[in-house]
């Protein structure tokens, strides 16, 4: 007798109900909205506790029974997951948080949190029979979803704004994907990438359009519970929210631990970060909203941020009011020095959104919402080294008989 | 009373087998050899075994006992260690390897295993109370020092040929570093850094001219043995050699290992991979001789493994003799063709020096060095997004109205 490998039991949507089979493919409900993987957590409960995972390897496919994969045959891995979390000593002082830590997914596969959404969504992409996927991308996304296609032996068409960081265009190349550059925003690849699903019936792999991305994005919210031992758990979690995938996917991993009884009492408070220059999230918060509006001439120096306006907003804003969490915004000027002081004070070199959760949390922080002696956990989404000029910095010439 | 935390108990001298104390800040030997450090392994055998290690996290650090660092509160940590271990099905079929391993080193903070070599010897800078530090580097071992020491509060200056990747200087810079660039060869910059140390007295960070980062790279050795079983190691271990540290460091760690008892019978045979266009330690091997001469006009498009005399030169042989090892180069057309294989067969964006060693693997198999039913263990020692330009592909536009 075989060893049940996944409790995933259907696909169901959150906005109208509506149940479908996960041994078909499927994108978007019949309603428009994203489709979420259910698991049956009675039946998990019986055989699972937290020990089990004890000592296991093998990165976030150590949550093998809580990820939608039914046989291992169909896993594509990179030795991807259990990222490290760093304690922010610094940082503490000068924010005056009194327990502040960083989980860092640079420390990945293509640097980047992308990885843990490529990784599963690939495998399920395989395991499907899925042969072409297609997608728009702001640049990291593309390049995971590449690298695991390749690795699947599917072929990857990508399609991204011209003005993505470069070093993401030439990741997709490298493995072999199709990738094209637009002169346009996400939004003009994203109709490029509707009319060619509508013609070859490719799978559509664009955010949220399929339902298992998210689903490797919540191991996030499984490694952040096993990391802080259970019990622990940060009062509150910033997390940079462009499409929000990772934000929903914690909330979803967080409420499953809690319905199996992993985490007790109050989930932690999440907390959506923005960039002044593109807020629709923010504004829906402050507006008391359920959905966000077309954020327009969206504009940010953090450009995995730079969504308008998200396909899961309404999941985001869920998340957000049901922790009693929060949705800032912070200016380009603040993530940048944030970005330095992070880099030359802790040596830790994150992308520009994960600076910008550092510059939230030090205004929460400062009006009083992150209370004293309260514990946080920053998202860092990616490696500095993937936005080699996000801070330019003059650097000067020695003569080759020069002495210091 | 308190822990023992290392059982390191002095510095020694693998040429004239001098000793020296861990109190007190050591640069080289008297001699000009590199120092090693010694470990109490008769006393650390009695208190660790095999399963001391199973279920730690930390990264690196759960080898805690087998490093030189005394104080827990001198680690200075951004979480590295313990890099995935991938099989490359696809590659085997390719190369006629029956099974072949990559460990992937790309996945650590920095994107490159010089993060394990800065991890331990900045720790230990800290321990001994230095301040400044300066080293000549090609890219990333100055990216890794610069981040370690911004974290450990030392002041670092780094010294590089202004060719080295860009990527690598914008790290420097952001993490507060003083950055310079020669236009000249990481010996000029060296030579830079010697006038500089005796000028002013600053620690040289120099490779192998301070005996801790060896230290910090040992443990892919430890982690290679812990990884495979312990009993079921490579029977080969390819490894990308510019200054050797990476080997000399594997070998260090499984002879300890072995000293220990926590492997058995005979270590894998250690393959130096460098590129014809640097091979002097090939060159070396293929003499039979104990050291190597200085490489003249090398140039590699593999720019970290264009080290033309290693001061380590002679360890490095050491340990391939001592193995039954081999040295081997590959061209450079060998090396993009690797790199690009990996990439598209199996999602492996590995950086130019870890696809040498795959190109080096596919030779020793063609010639039957590496025999039928071996298992074989590729080190990539950094990830490809920090050389995005290596591969150049020409990449298209498409009109906003398009369709695929």
């Amino acid at each position: 007798m075989s060893k049940i490998n996944s409790y995933a039991d259907h696909l169901y949507c959150p906005k109208c109900g509506k149940e479908y089979s996960l041994d078909e493919v499927h994108q978007l409900c019949e309603c428009g909205s994203p489709l979420l993987v259910h698991y049956n957590l009675q039946e998990a409960g019986k055989h699972l506790t937290r020990s089990s995972f004890q000592g296991r390897t093998g990165g976030l496919w150590r949550y093998r029974e809580l990820l939608p994969v039914r046989d291992d045959d169909n896993i594509v891995s990179l030795g991807e997951g259990m990222t490290p979390v760093i304690r922010l000593k610094k940082a503490e002082k000068s924010s005056g948080i009194s327990q502040l830590f960083l989980k860092d997914e640079g420390v990945i596969p293509t640097g980047t949190f992308k990885a843990r959404g490529a990784a599963v969504g690939v495998s399920r992409a395989k395991e499907l029979g899925i042969k072409n996927i297609i997608m728009p991308t702001n640049g990291n996304a593309g390049a995971a979803w590449s690298v695991y296609s390749a690795r699947a032996g599917i072929k990857a068409e990508i399609i991204m704004p011209e003005n993505a960081p470069s070093i993401t265009r030439n990741e997709c190349a490298a493995a072999g994907a199709d990738v094209y550059l637009v002169k346009g925003l996400i939004s003009d690849c994203g109709k490029i990438v509707a009319r060619t699903v509508s013609r070859r019936g490719w799978f559509d792999a664009s955010t949220l359009k399929e339902p298992y991305r998210i689903e490797g994005k919540k191991t996030m919210g499984y490694e952040i519970a096993e990391q802080f031992g259970w019990r622990n758990l940060p009062d509150v979690i910033l997390y940079p929210t462009g499409g929000g995938v990772g934000i929903i996917g914690i909330y979803k991993a967080l409420s499953e631990l809690s319905e199996l009884g992993f985490i007790e009492g109050r989930l932690p408070r999440l907390v959506a970060v923005q960039a002044e220059g593109c807020a629709p999230i923010v504004q829906a918060f402050r507006e008391k909203k359920k959905e966000s509006e077309f954020f327009k001439d969206s504009r940010t120096v953090a450009f995995g941020i730079n969504v308008p306006k998200a396909l899961g907003d309404f999941l985001v804003l869920q998340a957000v009011y049901q922790t009693d969490g929060y949705a800032e915004s912070v200016s380009d000027s603040e993530i940048l020095s944030s970005l330095k002081e992070l880099a030359q004070t802790e040596g830790t070199f994150v992308c520009p959104e994960g600076a910008a959760v550092y510059a939230a949390a030090r205004k929460l922080r400062r009006n009083g919402w992150i209370k004293e002696n309260e514990k946080v956990l920053l998202l860092n989404t990616g490696a500095g080294i993937k936005y080699p000029d996000t801070l330019y910095v003059e650097i000067p010439y020695l003569d080759k008989d020069a002495v210091l």
